[in-house]
């Protein structure tokens, strides 16, 4: 597939590595090339710079939000929650039916960390996405966990859970399928259904932040024990 | 020890009777005795009216909130969030550094099922009832999981997470006592510190009804997989 991951942060960078290694084209979008390209340290979200990623992995091209989506089969929103319809809206027109994987988090940092929430419990950052591009698919995956399990399960010990909530069943599979190519076993994703599931996933970065600071590292996954 | 559990729901029934079996004195606290013993029917929120499990279990004492906490070593309050402040408000006065369990969970039924949260993602009910009542110690636990769970974690195949957030060590260690002997392992016991982590606990909950409306039952319970 041509994938395009809007974003250059980690998530970003973890999933087009990964994506790649499936014998995916990967295109990764970013607001200005020259002023990403010329980046050489961590940004104050801890975000590696690109340049270096790029430079290991020559067949993934870096272009502007604009010139990214096109001829992509599937898109990948991994910015900021803040800025999230702000780059889907400044991307390249994007045919009605396409798929967006929504892995963002609505963190309100404005106060420090540990980050709030700048949603209402009634509505989700992925519902208001969707509300706003009516005719793309959105789907949210990947939110709940660090970019290393995202790519790669198995270094945990124990199994854990991957969430998919999306309107469109078909996008929901083809979502489905990737993570599974992605290494997640069947048992492990959970299809919680329509968009409007998005607003627990998001709800439980909280709870991931506090265990985050509890431990001292991101090693862990959610996981529905039964 | 001397428990008093505020609320006469299917939650306090069943930590009632659990607790009884641990050879602890159980008095329930309602807001009006004759009334909740006349109860015949499930409730709006399918709790079952208690007079069968007070015929049943004729050890446990049912008295007025006020006078429910008088002798109390240890108060639970399992009450619905919206009245969770007012019930303790309107039990008898309680020492200062008196231990409080807060099962409670900030749902916001006035839009339907599912419900929405009353609280904002700043701060969460749990601190704003340690805010009410400075001099007592709220430990929040038991929120994030089904009552038969609470009382039985073998039920599960897996093993699985409770979760205590409170800001007094001391009363934290207490309620991990409590349920250490209720059946959790000391692995699955998590101490998240302070009461502000009481905002992901609470935060949770919505993931928790999505999961239990996709599955149909509440036989599941968050784990942290590593």
């Amino acid at each position: 597939m041509n994938i395009t991951i809007l974003g250059t942060g980690s998530v970003g960078q973890a999933l087009a590595k990964k994506l790649l290694t499936l014998d995916n084209n990967i295109t990764i979008g970013t607001r200005d090339v020259e002023a990403t390209l010329t980046k050489t340290e961590l940004d104050g979200f801890g975000n590696p710079p690109i340049s270096k990623m790029l430079t290991e992995n020559p067949k993934i091209q870096l272009r502007s939000f604009k010139d990214s989506v096109a001829g992509a089969d599937l898109v990948i929103l991994a910015v900021s929650g803040r800025v999230a319809i702000d780059v889907l809206a400044s991307s390249g027109e994007l045919p009605a039916g396409m798929t967006i994987i929504d892995t963002t988090n609505p963190l309100d940092f404005s106060n420090g960390f540990p980050p709030s929430l700048f949603t209402e419990s009634t509505t989700s950052l992925a519902e208001q996405i969707q509300e706003k591009f009516p005719h793309l698919n959105i789907v949210k995956c990947f939110n709940t966990m660090s970019n290393a399990i995202m790519i790669n399960p198995q270094i945990l010990d124990e199994s854990s859970n991957i969430f998919v909530a999306g309107n469109d069943e078909k996008s929901r599979d083809l979502v489905k399928s990737l993570i599974f190519e992605m290494g997640w076993s069947v048992g492990e994703i959970v299809d919680l259904g329509d968009i409007t599931a998005a607003r627990g996933l998001e709800m439980i970065m909280p709870l991931w932040l506090r265990i985050f600071q509890s431990r001292g590292d991101a090693n862990f996954n959610f996981k529905i024990a039964e």
